[in-house]
């Protein structure tokens, strides 16, 4: 049993997931946005760091995953939203989390089936997995969509290394 | 009395500069560097982050100064210096600093006399005005000019306030 933190990180509006994975099994927690818009730099940065440890206090994830950043629009952005990441990043890494990063291809294949997918569809795909009652906030889902391609990966990871495991254990009982 | 900490954040480099400023005295109390080269993300940003709490905890800073970057050379590079600043600008704000930020030009007017300067004038004016017997690494002495510029900057604002303190108390008395 693994509780996944998701974060997607902005200048202005940071999204977060909070999900529990067992196996294949997945259960929506809580997720939602720290909007920091109106607030100076600094501040904006601060709001981050605390709005995620109060999260990180109250649910205790075990995973923190966040979405890698290939290429960003422009400089001027790729700046805003590179605060923005070193504030969450530090705030999970201060907390002793331990750091995922996923392409937007993988997130969106593994929630979508499609590398290309656009936003709509992961935000329909994300509250189809979780059954949840209305759609999440465009923010929020992408969060969610991140914490579930972790899941995913670690079910993989886990299923992966069991088999690995086993067939190893096979051969050093035949020696 | 005021001690300023001074700081060049960078994904592998994160300079630092500590001085102390009395009036128009300033003394040199120390600088170095914070090297994170070799390494991953997360962890680059936490040493960053940490390494900063400790140098607060144990000089006492009242004041943080930072460069302002208004253009950096490529997305992937703002990416990552961004994410150093935040990582460096969250480790002040956490500890109750308040952050202010000068760009490179006002910087090296305030050290120089000349906002183009070059990064060599840079260091030898920094060990100039600090006195200091060798020249100091290039982006510890990076962080002490932004320190330093700092220290100019709270001289004459506390010279302004004063004036315009005495000018109103004045008007006042007058109606």
């Amino acid at each position: 049993m693994a509780i996944i933190l998701g974060v997607d990180p902005g200048s202005r509006i940071t999204g977060y997931g909070i999900i529990r994975s067992e196996g294949r099994r997945i259960e929506y927690i809580d997720s939602g946005c720290i909007r920091v818009g109106e607030k100076v730099m600094s501040e904006r940065l601060q709001a981050i760091f605390h709005g995620l440890a109060t999260l990180i206090g109250e649910y205790r994830p075990d995973q923190f995953a966040i979405e890698q950043v290939f290429m960003a629009r422009n400089p001027d952005s790729a700046l805003k939203l590179g605060q923005a990441r070193g504030a969450a990043i530090v705030s999970a890494a201060n907390s002793g989390l331990p750091v995922h990063e996923y392409s937007a291809r993988q997130v969106k294949q593994a929630v979508v089936g499609k590398g290309g997918a656009d936003k709509a569809q992961v935000q329909h795909m994300v509250q189809a997995l979780l059954g949840l009652s209305r759609k999440p906030q465009a923010d929020a889902a992408d969060a969610l969509a991140i914490a579930l391609c972790h899941a995913h990966m670690n079910a993989g990871i886990l299923k992966v290394a069991g088999g690995e495991g086993r067939a190893r254990g096979g051969r050093v009982r035949q020696q």
